[in-house]
């Protein structure tokens, strides 16, 4: 298939947090599927998308494709009895192949759709609907991090791993996708402290530094849960040392922690430390009640940010969208009296090169990375033509409901 | 045409705040475009939605027509910098017919389009292109109550009316206005105290209980805003009460405020005994960096609230995305150690009940309230078949831009 190309339209993407590179009517050019160049002119053959945008499509990089079928419910409820009345049940259903295949089938057209290219994914604890997810990720042609998900203790019957199996499970999962993918990864992936015994984390910590695998998880998301953690591990002075004392917490391994709601000032620092990613997910911490992340603060301490859906605690897929809602949030944070705002080109990073990152790719579409991109066709919108392409990507982030991706490209292929 | 019908399936509303109706597998009889009954079982010839679900059509309280093509623009600002950079400047090109004529006709659509069919629209000072707004809301077949926006200081040139003209031209536009429509009404609509002299505003005050017309405006929607008010009107305890002063305030005359983001217990207070509707516009307030409206507090205080997107501070016309975020803002509030946070039943009445209530029609399909229905097509979300109409109604709220609108009614008409 033919890796080199052209792309031509309005070039936007985010170099640096807060800053963005714009180029009108330019020339994308892409040569064995990694970006070359942008170039101002160029004689050759190109793809004309005319006057659409073009930017790095998105990274999701907190994701439970197993709740994707239970997206939008349960929402008056806060996290711990909504994971006990809703997720854990659903999650019990994928031992159950032909209903794993239906859900991350649709699951992972539904990610394309969004314009999602890059993600990190948790599955459930069933190694093989797991291996099933990461075919069908694989084959659609996403880049991702997944995770078979390990919970020992204090989870219902279903999804109550014996430690030993658990581990050994982890080790075959591991050593069977290692060989079996091209652009999908495993990812270690303890749900949270509350239901995985130490013994297990011990393990995990292990498995990771022995394959060199990174590691996801869920970090003070929610006051409760933390009170829990505090209560298993009274030796960690906060949450993310509980994670630490088992070598889950970055620090050499790539780590990525979804939430970061609760955390406190030593957590902070501990995460910067240890190069530890939050992912920033500000549609479930408010659909779940759990509070509105401090950002500024995090990015002020050297924390890496990305975004992430979180869906089912999110209910969208849109990476757009949670840009949108992280400034808001973070609006709603500043009239309170927190920290200064979240901007547009800030945000615009956190959903697009922030995760890229982590993938070991650079920012957007600097030369040397794959290409990952996304042609957004805001042409039915009243007055774009009167406007300049800043203006047009933030509203293409507030009205992502109505805007049109209409091309997706993932690795140098173009893949909808 | 046929105002007696009889429509089939999975029947909700929201008879008081709170409480659901659901009638599965119902049929919903309609005489003279009115609902007359909803049965169990019927032997006449029905058109049947399957099992799709049937609401209420939506209501929005506060919705500015005139910014309706720069939706989601500008929002790095807050409110007074983001009227002057952008609002003021787009609202001065309705004085162009042409103009007018091409954003509302899209506004009207796209209202339709999102399940609206009661609305308080607001437009601009140009008394002309807002009876064409008038003419094309009635044409599409929607009821509305729209204001035509007095503005006689503070404002920029384009908008700035003479006092005398500002009155002149609101009586020229009121009588015309009661002749031409039988849905669409007039509403007088200060813009806000900033920019109406005490002589505009009482003569305001005045027009309103000479034509028996209501009010709507926008009140303690943001900090620097109430403060300005305050210099204002300084003999004011609060900002509800300058209002008030010039007869703008309820009291007998309808009226609908928008935001009360900052508004203090007193206000409250007054705003329930005078009977004004509090617009809630979470969307708005938080693109704008208003605050966390205290909805709680207020519906203690016994104020009638509904929903409002407040387009274009707002991003989207879908009041099934604003209920939404109702609930996740007033969950932000509770984790922030706010007053208890609004459930999915409590919201979809503020979507639907509450705002028809304001129109002089009862809540949802009671008998003899005009049909206003929208069909909602949930048959492609994963798992739906599994679930009950309340938790379907919940998924059509949290994955509304992923839900089908099949059909709306407005008025007993069947108008999309």
């Amino acid at each position: 298939m033919n890796r080199d190309f052209v792309l031509k339209g309005n070039i936007v993407y985010a170099p640096v947090l807060g800053e963005l590179f714009i180029a009108e009517n330019a020339f994308l050019v892409v040569r064995d599927g990694k970006v070359q160049a942008i170039k101002t002119e160029y004689q050759g053959e190109a793809i004309d998308y005319g006057n659409r945008l073009i930017i790095p499509s998105l990274c999701d990089m907190h994701v439970h494709a197993s709740q994707y079928a239970m997206a939008g419910m349960g929402l008056d409820l806060e996290l711990l009895p909504w994971l006990l009345a809703y997720t854990f049940p659903e999650e019990s259903r994928y031992a159950d192949r032909a209903y794993a295949e239906e859900v991350y089938e649709a699951f992972a057209k539904a990610l394309l759709r969004a314009g999602t290219t890059r993600a990190c994914v948790l599955g459930t604890i069933h190694t093989d609907t797991v291996l099933l997810l990461m075919d069908i990720l694989e084959r659609t042609g996403l880049t991702a991090y997944v995770g078979k998900v390990n919970m020992d203790r204090n989870a219902p019957k279903p999804l109550c791993e014996d430690t030993k199996t658990s581990l050994g499970e982890t080790r075959r999962w591991i050593e069977e996708s290692l060989k079996r993918y091209t652009h999908v990864k495993p990812m270690i992936t303890p749900r949270f402290i509350p239901n995985c015994t130490p013994e297990l984390l011990k393990g995990l910590g292990e498995l990771a530094r022995e394959f060199g695998v990174p590691i996801q998880s869920h970090l003070s998301e929610n006051t409760g849960e933390v009170a829990w953690v505090k209560a298993l591990e009274p030796d960690a002075a906060f949450y993310g040392q509980a994670y630490e004392k088992y070598g889950l917490f970055g620090d050499g391994v790539p780590t990525v922690m979804a939430h970061c709601v609760q955390s406190p000032k030593e957590e902070r620092a501990l995460l910067a430390k240890n190069g530890v990613l939050m992912a920033h997910c500000p549609d479930s911490n408010s659909n779940l009640a759990s509070g509105m992340a401090d950002v500024r603060a995090m990015l002020d301490a050297g924390v890496l940010v990305a975004l992430g859906s979180d869906l089912a605690g999110g209910c969208t897929l849109s990476i757009l969208e949670a840009a949108a809602q992280a400034i808001r949030i973070s609006k709603l944070r500043e009239a309170a009296g927190g920290g200064r705002a979240l901007t547009m080109p800030e945000t615009f990073y956190l959903a697009t090169s922030a995760g890229a990152a982590f993938f070991g790719d650079g920012p957007g579409f600097t030369p040397g990375s794959p290409l990952h991109a996304l042609v957004l066709d805001d042409s039915h919108l009243l007055g774009t033509r009167d406007l300049k392409p800043a203006q047009r990507l933030e509203r293409c982030i507030y009205l992502s409901r109505d805007v049109k991706i209409s091309a997706v490209y993932a690795n140098g292929k173009k893949i909808r």
